[in-house]
């Protein structure tokens, strides 16, 4: 790929991300992840996988504006028309596509293509390990959700429980989603580094729910008695 | 402590807080800990440590507000006054006074007697371990700040290096004052709950670097190689 191509593509993708830094890193550590599982997938084009790396979170405004949209199909469209809109072939545009529509969990439309395959374990492995927990508590400060939530006895929740309707707190988020992440890998390459970072995940929902269930018995205990 | 009593000062803190929840819950895992720190300095007045625990961060909106001010000195007059207008003894108010204003680092004001020891090294305990890293984490993302940043040679900075103005990634906290903090206890239980939670927040920080850096090194060098 050509340097001002490059340069043409992480402009527009900074450009629809706004003034989000985070965004724009996430999708660099997404673009190097593609290009380190590719390495070991020799068919992968590599040009299509730069311009969908960079391209495929391009959709996350209109989503956060208006959350009935999904940001892989919206943000399929607007990369498919921006590519063709900047001279690139239509073979190429329809095939960055496709790996944009495809890199979210969709049980009715799976990735296909290799390049497909690979964007959408890169993305995935950005929320798995030390980073994965990281992320989410990023994003739980940004919208308003707790780290952990109290069970109806005041215990701490492992993250199992129901929690009241517009609560989602990190740890919940841990059980619901993250916890399966590391089985659910298209590729050979990313199956095996996500299983090399999911020590660090387990290992700090556990340490997260000991700390804070300990003081929370033994102090709530003290508590109880101190209080006539 | 009477019940009401208790309710009392946990309305004041709440009403104090906000609607930060979170904060809330900080409050509650200090005075769980401060209980429990308690439980081997038979010495401490149990009804000092309540209240100056629910107490300790009542003057963060005031900080918050403007940042020259320091939540400890202003939470200790806050505190103070509260005691005084709501019928409490003036001993016991100058004790929490004391407790309050002495729970922040401060070489010219260090915490004196047994309860201000408890208060503050409780207070540090929730910046160690991995709720340490994920309450790091939140407030990063509330004032948008990065997980970490890059270092003029396109390297990921292992947060040693300096920062541009205005910017703290949570790795430079980490290495800043996290890394440090296990030394400064000031009970034997205070360090030896922080050394029990010391290794999973070295475990975290050792994850995020090497899950970052591993990426920017191998993609990097393979995005450079593909841009002509």
């Amino acid at each position: 790929m050509k340097q001002e191509t490059f340069v043409l593509l992480d402009s527009y993708m900074r450009a629809c991300m706004g003034d989000s830094a985070h965004d724009a890193e996430h999708v660099r550590r997404v673009l190097y992840l593609s290009l380190e599982l590719a390495e070991t997938e020799p068919s992968a084009d590599r040009d299509v996988l730069i311009a969908a790396s960079l391209l495929h979170d391009v959709g996350r405004g209109e989503q956060f504006r208006d959350p009935s949209l999904c940001h892989a199909r919206v943000g399929a469209e607007k990369a498919y028309r921006f590519l063709l809109d900047s001279g690139f072939p239509e073979d190429f545009a329809a095939r960055v596509r496709d790996c944009v529509r495809t890199h979210r969990f969709r049980s009715d439309d799976p990735p296909a293509s290799i390049e497909a395959k690979i964007l959408f374990d890169a993305d995935k492995l950005d929320v798995t390990g030390a980073v994965g927990i990281a992320r989410t508590c990023f994003y739980a400060a940004q919208v308003g959700q707790p780290l952990y939530t109290l069970l109806p006895d005041g215990g701490v929740s492992d993250g199992t429980a129901e929690e009241p309707p517009g609560v989602h707190s990190v740890l919940r988020e841990y059980r619901w989603k993250l916890e399966g992440i590391y089985d659910r890998f298209l590729t050979p390459g990313g199956a095996a580094l996500a299983r090399r970072r999911q020590a660090a995940a387990v290992s700090f929902f556990t340490s997260v729910l000991s700390e804070v269930r300990e003081p929370y018995e033994a102090g709530g205990r003290i508590l109880r008695e101190s209080i006539e």
